[in-house]
């Protein structure tokens, strides 16, 4: 059986150098973590996960703490931070906290029982005081932080830009669809949103919404149309939200995007499946997971100069529920 | 601070059913649970897990292996695991195989590694051997398996559910969505298919398809239309194919479900919020979820005289992709 003198042998490299490979401990060139890696194949060498979790007292695992996996956003973002993870070596503990305080609270006490070396926690009703005596690195995802590494996307931007593309589309009189206020990066798309429509003096109305359900945005929606039956433009706070209103905009005979454009937040799987399929604001869900896993495992690592808040672009996706810019008149 | 004494003093029952309660060993009536479990919020009692671990020389961690979270069938059915274990006071650790070989193995050793006491596996391309010397029960979920227990849905009748209600709605000229050949799962339902359409003496034809990917299923929908052209009635080897053929469909002018009537398989989330709502066969991934997570509970106990193999019933799901059945003629 191949050791790990073999696997440097192979390499042409330390057993220093493999070790801090296998370890993620400290700096290891691109090429050179490679050759190790091709050798370790090669050589078909399994080092000792046992062994070295007690010679290093730590376990590889991670707690994942998200508000749940059934909203279509975080399967991707998971997914994210769990390639990451699985190609470094590290398991994800996940828990679904249902943005429920005790229940977070809760996963957390049962993350660091089970010996987690970091957690990253993508809840929004967090009660920041949780997370302030663990004596563990903590990275925010899909949020904003002053106090703690965190790894979002720039939600305000995402906003402008949503608002942006219907007044260029023609829109005269827009309803948005305001999320639940404790989102904080909800209230950041909101927010860019209206500076936006403020700005070039376009009308607009608002729903207030507390959820990102399926089901309560479908009574949502037909709260859009009662009230403000002249809308000719909906900015969605996100795309199942957006999903909602489609749906009962087609059902009231509405021409889409000739009567009525809508644009959805996110750019889930599901939003280039409805008909017609969603325009909407991406974001980089999956690359926001694993920039997550990247800078937790930076943090447990102690390495130090990298930037501990990362923001990630969003874009506009033009799909069929948005007029072409040529079409407007 | 409360100890365990308090506790059973506080519910009138000993020590020892207290300590069996938390312990999840052996059994204890549902009443009983429900007056230890008040008395427990009444005291604010936390039971120190490390200690208990020690003195049980056990952790509390279960290994959970899925395909692939993205796929909107799984976060129904993993919510479904976790929210049972959650209750249970047992934790995740998620895996996602991708259904590569190498993977699942990858993951199954560091389960064992993270001292994991069961497993549950959704995967379906395993290679049975990975599990046969891993001497931690195993519950395979979402698949069927004469050597382990395991929880599943009727696939076979719902394949003969989904041809009937398409026959019962006039389809004379049947295309089917075969779904990948390892999935034995899918396999199952399109076997009960062809079974009620040949005993029925229905013409139909087969689309082979090797995964359920959107971009894929895409596709096979376009393939389908050219191939089959005079096709009145679609079922789909999923919900996610069936979204692609719906979206073809009308893409292509057809009426549905006047002209083409489509019927998925599993009820995900999105078949709700396309237009028109799709029809589909449902599969109760929550609940099969929920029933793998208390089989290995069961196992995990060594509890005696119960069924290990769980089939769980499928609907008919009616919404607009199918005719009413006094309308067709």
């Amino acid at each position: 059986m191949a050791t790990i003198k073999d696997v440097a042998k192979e390499a042409g490299v330390s057993v220093a150098t493999v070790s801090r490979t296998l370890n993620d401990n400290g700096y290891v060139h691109e090429d050179t973590r490679k050759l190790i890696k091709d050798a370790i194949k090669k050589l078909n060498y399994k080092p000792n996960e046992v062994a070295r979790s007690l010679y290093k007292k730590k376990s590889r695992l991670i707690g994942l703490l998200l508000p749940d996996i059934r909203n279509p956003f975080f399967p991707e973002l998971a997914r994210g931070v769990e390639d990451e993870m699985q190609e470094r070596d590290f398991r994800l503990i996940i828990g679904n906290a249902d943005e429920k305080k005790s229940k977070e609270l809760d996963y957390i006490q049962t993350f660091k029982q089970n010996n987690v070396i970091g957690i990253i926690s993508a809840t929004n009703h967090t009660d920041i005081s949780h997370y302030e005596n663990l004596s563990l690195p903590v990275v925010f995802l899909d949020r904003t932080s002053d106090k703690y590494p965190s790894v979002y996307a720039d939600g305000l931007e995402g906003g402008r830009k949503a608002a942006k593309e219907m007044i260029t589309r023609g829109c005269k009189r827009i309803t948005l669809l305001r999320g639940p206020i404790e989102v904080q990066t909800a209230q950041d798309r909101f927010q860019g949103a209206i500076d936006m429509l403020v700005k070039a003096n376009v009308n607009f109305n608002v729903i207030i919404t507390d959820s990102f359900a399926f089901g309560d945005a479908e009574k949502w929606a037909k709260e859009l149309f009662e009230k403000y039956p002249d809308t000719d433009g909906v900015i969605a706070s996100n795309d199942v939200v957006a999903a909602a209103v489609l749906h009962e905009a087609l059902r009231q005979g509405k021409a889409i995007p000739a009567d009525l454009q809508i644009i959805g937040y996110d750019d889930i799987p599901l939003s280039r499946l409805l008909f017609p399929p969603l325009s909407t604001i991406k974001q980089p869900a999956y690359e926001m997971g694993r920039e997550a896993a990247k800078l937790l495992i930076r943090l447990i690592n102690n390495e130090k100069g990298f930037e501990k808040n990362i923001q990630l672009p969003v874009a506009f996706i033009e799909r069929q529920t948005t007029r072409k810019v040529e079409e407007h008149g």
